[in-house]
């Protein structure tokens, strides 16, 4: 029997499983994979290529449901973009990583549903202010860009904070069913995956970044400025990004002030190594949830089984798993 | 109806819920609050204090169930304190923090049940090749001494691991039947629990270092060695310390080798305002799970509570709750 709960029903949806919108990884492919299966998929909209953005939401205008994220102080240099996003009518924006309230009033009178990011209370208490209508709480376990706060505390923080006005979604570190199901006991209305879904057919990722989650264990993940630093690109406090480790970060790691010293060297080295695919110096943003992710299968079948391992969950078959021990 | 699991049937306990064994804040007194209120108590061995073992253990002697619980590399410089715990019979003793090998033998000939807390795969196995008969999986978010991993990512690699074969029990931010909840559904046959009892009548602690837990916020913690150095006290890596931030860990903390260099000095300064109950400098060792604590009730009352919000979530009360939202 699917999982029922508020964020299925507020986004008309089978699973409550969301595709995080990761930048150029959860490009149309993957959206309309996740949503195809079940869950929703969430279009990255990136940092701000314009090109991009527009021949991707044209691949989806038309289809249903799907929602497009932006990195929120990106956004507030081109908000024209927000435009061209809700020009492909997503059911739902996803707004991650700075204040929402400058986009939430187009967001809502367009009548996609809003969703914010959010890794404190308080920027919970921001994102209700600014009328979301879905928070996710997203802990630091998570790939990418986040902050400090770990999934087990930030998610019943956040509820309690939500007290049943809105819908949570747990984010970070989850790629199974377990983790689904552990999530709705602490209240969650469901998940918001990346990582997982990085790890995919459909991931507009190389296949050797995908290779190198495949087979990270969970010690191989770090969260730092150097990944962005490295490209001279300057998040705002609380916000880190975390990554598989590798070469270039596993050097410069500790080294921060003499990294920021030699940006411009080191951007233009950072920049050929990503246009030649070389991962140990280009990174790949990834989280602890690599010590669960042995395969690259299609998204679909990751849904398939997140979901169905948590029905399997929930519905008590928790009972006879636990009897093998 | 009550939780039933490997880790219940193993200990003959009617709650998957276990004391930490938190060196003097887990005492007899709370240790047999938990007991009888149907969770297990685990009495804090300390760091080598003689009398008050033999006192602690003396008033155990004859109750049942009771676990007494060692740091590992602290008892290995003392072993005779092990006789003292098998001399007062407990149905299991515990082990963190280094190799459980040596004292293996004598534990289990004893017929206690050996528990062993890990932080990472390889002393998860270091402890099942040494015949631990239950894992706990500690978790970054714990009060005290532990390493970096966090709960929702050590918690499946440490039951995928186990894979049956012995139970596996979550430590580390967890308060509530929300997290006992979780922690089931991430494949734990139960929690161990230590900062929550720690704001309990029966701990074994000062009023105001109660009372600074109660008032927290989940942001005001920290792990750190800032603690450990400040008392010439020199864990073994990978661990370190969680407390509450105060005046002291503040002004410490990115100062570590200064602090090392200052050592004596810092040393008299902070054991004299441990004398005075100054907690603007002695820390209170304490987990994020500060952040859902809000009273300092009877031990018993906490047992109770966790156990039925558990029993609730997991009997599909789930549904209900999350239809609020
Ligand atoms: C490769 C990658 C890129 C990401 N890019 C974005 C982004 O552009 N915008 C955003 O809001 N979140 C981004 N995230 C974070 C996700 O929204 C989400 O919080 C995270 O993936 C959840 O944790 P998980 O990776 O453990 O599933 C990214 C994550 C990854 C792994
Ligand atoms: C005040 C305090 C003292 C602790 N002392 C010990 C100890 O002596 N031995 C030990 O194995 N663990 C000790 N711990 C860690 C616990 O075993 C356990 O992992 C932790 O409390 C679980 O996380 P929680 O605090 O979030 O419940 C201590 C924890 C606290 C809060």
């Amino acid at each position: 029997m699917p999982i029922t709960t508020p964020l299925t029903e507020l986004l008309g949806i089978r699973h409550p499983i969301l595709l995080a919108p990761m930048d150029t990884i959860a490009g149309s492919r993957l959206t309309r994979a996740v949503s195809e299966a079940g869950g929703f998929g969430i279009l990255g909209g990136g940092y701000g290529d314009r090109a991009r953005l527009q021949a991707e939401a044209a691949e989806l205008k038309g289809f249903a449901p799907f929602g497009i994220g932006f990195i929120t102080w990106s956004l507030a240099k081109q908000p024209e973009l927000l435009d061209i996003a809700l020009d492909a009518r997503p059911q739902a924006v996803m707004l991650s990583f700075g204040d929402p309230a400058p986009f939430a009033p187009r967001i809502r009178a367009s009548g996609a549903r809003l969703i914010c990011q959010v890794q404190s209370e308080d920027m919970a208490k921001q994102a209700l202010d600014a009328g979301a209508e879905i928070l996710i709480a997203q802990g630091t376990e998570a790939g990418g860009h986040g902050a400090s706060r770990t999934t087990v505390d930030i998610v019943p923080a956040i509820v309690d904070l939500a007290a049943g006005h809105v819908p949570v979604v747990a984010a970070g570190g989850i790629a199974d069913g377990r983790g689904l199901a552990a999530m709705m006991m602490l209240g969650a209305s469901g998940v918001l995956v990346g990582t997982r879904f990085y790890a995919s057919v459909e991931a507009n990722g190389a296949a050797e970044a995908k290779e190198r989650i495949r087979i990270a264990d969970p010690n191989d993940t770090v969260r730092g400025v150097v990944p962005d630093w490295s490209r001279k690109l300057f998040w705002p406090a609380p916000f880190t990004a975390r990554t598989l480790i590798n070469g270039h970060i596993k050097s410069w790691t500790g080294r921060e002030v003499e990294l920021l010293q030699r940006a411009d060297d080191v951007a233009g080295e950072y920049a050929a190594a990503k246009m030649a695919g070389d991962f140990e110096i280009a990174a790949v943003f990834a989280g602890e949830a690599v010590g669960l992710i042995h395969d690259i299968p299609p998204a679909a079948e990751i849904v398939e089984r997140i979901a169905s391992e948590a029905e399997q969950l929930l519905a008590g078959r928790r009972n006879s798993i636990a009897s093998l021990a």
